[in-house]
């Protein structure tokens, strides 16, 4: 039994069975897959259907303004173009993939964090399967989607100036690497140590990002109730911005959402609504380094602290911390970390615990 | 035999293989399944690999910017966000599907019109299956992209002023309805005879909308050829301003796009290019009410006349207009009209014939 002993106590006290020597075996086949390059033939993917939607957002009107006379396409004929009447604004974007073999009892929604989309969880930048692929994979229906702005949902300019980060930002404060560590030179960036971030993909995860506003919390929250009224109940997992939503969609639909796994959440739920939201256990993991870093311990002791609250009321909730579980090096991006899929098992320990999984 | 003589007739000029009664059934079968709104069970979909990836792009540089505080979470703790520095823009997203059962020769490549996404080729908006599930279905290695600026691939203010189309606009622009035949008022709206577009999802089709801009052709094109360069040699299938960028793709690449599906293009390619492209069959489909309209007419003409210069070149163009095959009363947005499979089962038969798939 390679774990260490505090990560076993970690695991039991979720309820998560210890399968001692298929568990190791596992973490260290997990680990030879993330370190090679070879393509590796993967399991056929069984869906008994997949697609996409559009839900929520609203109609408003412009008016007074000129028309105009637009070249859509150069060397193409020009097209009259009148700007005024409604316009569709706010909806968001829904794929899904619904496997052949069902085992996950219920549907599971997979919520990114700002500045991304659903891309998060597809294939990660170093080319490795990401969380959708697994979940699909252990049959649950899964939806990811992009909130509200971000990504297919579209968005519009009356929303104002929005933020794009800098290639270097994500480095230190996703915790790849700690202060100081970035470097335009990728041969003088340094990692915290045992770093599981796939450093040699920090380009192409960059690529992900795309453009988010500060003032756009609520109808963001409205696309993600009108989903989560359409396909729950449900497993929600959510990721840093997406945290907070999480938790305010599970105190607006308790008897909906089933269960709540909150990634590195930005932040906790509302401590005035905690015995709303007792029925259901919640599960918020975080990465290794957070407890020190400026600004992540702030963050994460919010958590720990809204969780107190939580469990006094009665809640379940679970804080795993995983460097206690005996899984070093994650970043704030797990799921794209070398070793996701060893984060991902322990989350799918946890929902089987909860008799929301084969 | 139900379908009229001159449809035959120009199946045959295509290549294509009448199968009298079981094409016939085979449309009858079509236009029941658009016209129930119950589910129907659907054969699997079985994959041996699906992902994503994001290709392309550049590395531009911002100095002299003030530091700002941002607080990202409403209740958040705030973070320094340093503007300057490098910036990853100009990168396209990918989606792939690979079918376990491989039947087309080559991969296919779907990429979308002007103010919308690869969205355009999955689950109609009337719920239906759109052309993904349906190349993926026939066993095509299916690649959907969203241009450069659209959807996933992100975009940045540097763009300058976006484009964005009101309610009513593509009613009448995309041929749903004549001119004059918008009304905010559903029950007031009216169409061409027969069209075959699904109005009661028109507001559910506005959804799929996202912002475009008129400035940003250059780098679009770069990032469909780091594309080509990548998956192809390949099928490239384009629709609307995609169908510029399509054949300019073809010029550029002739060697590795093997045939070029082109509906309803808002540009043909370069004239004076004509005979770099003449090894690759070319197949361009117009919808219904093309010929009249004020400006689609002006539009299918220089898709005409360029595929008339083609053809003397030695080229291998074919020229389809969908009501003189028998398919009658498809608007702009082919891949959504409620009988969207049997111009797919056309340009199916006709890659087939051309000995791309099996």
């Amino acid at each position: 039994m390679n774990l260490p002993t505090k990560g076993e106590d970690i695991m039991r006290r979720l309820g998560i069975a210890l399968v001692g020597v298929t568990l190791a075996a596992g973490l260290v086949a997990g680990s030879a897959l993330a370190q090679t390059k070879e393509p590796i033939a993967k399991e056929p993917i069984a869906l008994r259907d997949m697609g996409s939607f559009h839900i929520g957002g609203r109609v408003v009107e412009v008016t007074g303004q000129p028309i105009k006379e637009i070249v859509f396409t150069r060397g193409g004929v020009p097209a009259k173009m009148d700007p005024n009447g409604k316009y569709q604004v706010e909806q968001m974007y829904v794929q899904y993939f619904l496997p052949q073999s069902r085992k996950g009892r219920l549907p599971i929604l997979l919520w990114h964090g700002g500045g991304l989309s659903g891309v998060t969880y597809e294939t990660k930048p170093d080319g490795g399967d990401g969380w959708l692929s697994y979940f699909v994979r252990k049959g649950w229906d899964t939806y990811v989607s992009d909130a509200m702005e971000r990504g297919r949902s579209g968005w519009t300019t009356s929303f104002g100036e929005p933020v794009v980060l800098p290639l270097g930002d994500p480095w230190e404060r996703f915790r790849i690497g700690p202060a100081g560590s970035w470097n335009d030179d990728k041969a003088k960036r340094t990692t915290y140590p045992g770093a599981q971030f796939p450093v040699e993909a920090y380009e192409q995860f960059m690529k992900q990002g795309v453009p988010r506003w500060l003032t756009t919390d609520d109808p963001i929250m409205a696309g993600y109730l009108a989903l989560v009224d359409k396909v729950c109940p449900c497993v929600v997992l959510v990721h840093s911005q997406s945290g907070a939503f999480g938790f305010k969609a599970l105190e607006s639909r308790p008897d909906k959402i089933k269960a709540l796994v909150a990634i590195e959440p930005a932040a906790g739920g509302d401590r005035n609504k905690v015995a709303s939201i007792k029925s259901t256990p919640v599960m918020i993991v975080y990465g290794d380094n957070a407890k020190d870093h400026p600004r992540w311990s702030k963050i994460r002791q919010g958590g720990v602290d809204y969780a107190g609250a939580l469990k006094a009321a009665g809640g379940s909730i679970d804080v795993v911390d995983l460097p206690d579980a005996g899984i070093k090096g994650n970043s704030h991006m797990v799921m794209m970390d070398k070793n996701s899929d060893q984060v991902a098992d322990l989350i799918q320990k946890w929902l089987a615990a909860k008799g929301l999984s084969d």
